[in-house]
């Protein structure tokens, strides 16, 4: 008898696991016609609701994946990296260089800004002339030469995963560990990798609140990895205030840049290291993950890993780009206010997901679709949690356009009133890498 | 702030009960495009996981109802009865002109068969003649003339509920309680009734298979009910054997003739005169259930009923229907198979569901909304459970087309195969009538 639509939603609905023939019919019925997007919207309540086991987890990637184009498997050095996202997270064309330079074969494949969370390739776009549509057969190209790629997603990967995604994203379906194991899993493992090290950020500026619902994310795409006989390293991290010191599409480049020459905060140093480290290890690159460790290290300090960026951004069309005096390249809003504490005490808390959306009223970040981004504004942060404020300590600066005075006055006010926390007693700050969940076949 | 979709989506997938606003919000954007159908699927998936409570289910009721036209409240002796539908129940058009003849004003709008059950309104189409279409409006000017009004839904009740049960409907979500719940009042109510039976069918011909779902349904619906000032009798029934000894158009109405005459099988006949008697009761025209009762036997024995029945017919367009001789007026096909039983023992398990599968089979039910249904054919049923069979007894007669020979074959093998067990010891038969829960305002 031929399954129908409605049968495989009502299994789902009660709890009673999907067989692999079920998936496929199911999400390939979306692209044929044959499931309709609001049966789809009651299959993936019910997902939500009732999950789903590693078995159909695998079989749900497994369908996606194929309703688009892969590379084939590139080889056992190939890893990349993923991040759930935050604010100011930049780390993407940090590691791939220096993973590349070490040995890695780096295919990455990155998103826009989601939510309040800016996004590697609007980031790299305050590059002129850089090009971030690469089509899976090009990528290879680059990959002979620098043998690390940055590219937007283009049409050919996982469009299954688009079509869930957007239904997704307006029926609070959202955030399932299994959805969104099968949706990074679908478009990563189309890159031909045989590792995979994810940033998975937990916080008030991340998508997952809690450190536990980070480490059932980081299982379930360990375990759904590992059956496509991909290696992973999961780094659970803080994202309860931005990561380094600048949030802002040319700034954070510009930041990038500091880490690779050696300049770079300690912390978003530290973390670049450790995720570059991740990608060498599951690349075989290194016996041990300290050894890898000190290969990116080595990396930044030889020079290495900055001359592969350098290589990296004229490839894909930055050939103008100033990398000695990157300020001079990039567009930078001319004016500055700084935010100053009217307290003294320790720094406990920011609301960090504020911070998100504090860009997004700059210009930083699209409302909707269509808006353009203002690559010029930003946001600094001289000070980190847990640190000693006195009364006048600067606490944010905001680098704005002429015509956002009031904007920026509304903004120091919301923020000293809703986005920081200071106190009389110090709180320990989260530890920058919360947990590491390692799984090497 | 502005509440979106989304928003309301995620409240109920969590859970927490959604404000008489929201609700709102959300039925009536489904009508106005606010709300698109993959979302209200979605929705519809977490409130079937997550339940409502009593509020929520009325303020869902009361959005749908509203969504339509009403009657105005028709005063305290306006009663209908719904049923939630089975093999061979015909009961509406004998308990409507019972009730009516004892004084209720009784405007019933009943539905069209459904997956394997059949429908009031295609019963009576048997008739040639009849209409089946009347607007609420002309509803009022029947209801003086017979105080007994029967049609099928028109597109001004609770136009909601149309589009909502049509997404139920392919994204398994039907055989919800509140949804179930909200359906039926919210068409009922528009009827302006201050009472209402409630015929919650149980067992195998019943979309709810044990007592207890039908209880949840009866209780729930009797909670919502009493909000909106409408009091409720909830008759909890037996459907794990075809009610009366006839199913099919025409013989049904041949049938619910013989009840009103005073010469119908017992249990239909007890189960008519208890279902009469509860409008009877609620549209206060006794004091007493049981006087109820007495004055429903007394309409059948005296012709008043059945005198009704003939204004009724003779009002909605039936003028030639020959009440003394139905069968002359009916289509009935001209075959019968009589199927024989191959062994002895007691008639212990009928799988009623496969009897409305088999009326379907015949022609007798659709299969898809445009299918035409053949009004002469159709099932007799000469034994019942718990009956003492004798190897060659009549278990079942089909009445038949002359091209329908390989058919009724096949019908008659998967019958004594899959459909009935006669088993050498007597299982206690269900009770017809297993409870009824009365709720007066």
């Amino acid at each position: 008898m031929k399954v129908t639509p409605y049968q495989i939603i009502e299994k789902k609905r009660d709890g009673i696991p999907l067989t692999e023939d079920e998936i496929k019919f199911f999400i390939n019925g979306l692209l044929n016609g044959e499931v309709a997007d609001y049966q789809m919207s009651a299959f993936l309540m019910a997902t939500y609701l009732k999950g789903m086991n590693t078995e159909e987890t695998f079989h749900l990637t497994k369908t996606m994946l194929d309703s688009g184009k892969s590379l084939p498997k590139l080889g056992e050095n190939c890893v990349d990296k993923h991040s759930t996202g935050g604010i100011g997270d930049k780390t993407s064309f940090i590691i791939g260089p220096i993973a590349a330079a070490c040995g890695v074969t780096v295919p990455m494949v990155a998103g826009r800004g989601l939510g309040f969370t800016g996004g590697t390739i609007d980031k790299v776009e305050a590059i002129e002339g850089f090009q971030t549509s690469v089509d899976l057969q090009d990528m290879k190209i680059f990959l002979e030469k620098n043998s690390f790629v940055l590219s937007g997603q283009t049409d050919d990967i996982a469009p299954a995963d688009k079509i869930i995604y957007s239904l997704r994203d307006v029926t609070a379906t959202i955030d399932s560990i299994e959805l969104i194991t099968a949706s990074i899993l679908s478009k990563k493992l189309a890159e031909g990798i045989s590792g995979l090290v994810m940033d998975l950020k937990y916080g008030t500026g991340a998508f997952m609140k809690k450190v536990e619902n980070s480490e059932k994310l980081a299982n379930s795409m360990a375990r759904v990895a590992r059956k496509f006989g991909v290696s992973t390293m999961m780094f659970i991290t803080d994202m309860n205030q931005p990561l380094g010191r600048f949030a802002g599409h040319s700034h954070e480049i510009i930041e990038s840049i500091q880490v690779l020459k050696g300049e770079g905060v300690k912390e978003l140093h530290d973390l670049c290291v450790n995720l570059a480290a991740g990608m060498i290890y599951l690349g075989k690159k290194a016996d041990s993950f300290e050894k890898a460790k000190e290969m990116a290290e080595s990396s930044i300090k030889d020079g290495s890993a900055f001359k592969l960026f350098k290589e990296f951004i004229i490839a894909q069309g930055g050939k103008d780009f100033n990398f000695e005096a990157p300020e001079k390249s990039l567009d930078i809003a001319p004016n500055c206010l700084e935010i100053k504490s009217i307290e003294a005490g320790y720094l406990n808390h920011i609301d960090n997901k504020e911070i998100g959306f504090m860009l997004i009223d700059l210009g930083a970040g699209r409302r909707i679709r269509s808006d353009k981004i203002d690559f010029g504004v930003g946001i600094e942060f001289p000070v980190k949690l847990g640190d000693k404020i006195d009364k006048g300590d600067t606490l944010c600066k905001i680098f704005h356009r002429d015509e956002q005075q009031k904007l920026v006055q509304n903004l120091e006010e919301s923020f000293l009133k809703n986005v920081i926390k200071i106190e009389p007693n110090r709180k320990v700050p989260p530890k920058l890498i919360e947990k590491v969940i390692t799984d090497i076949i």
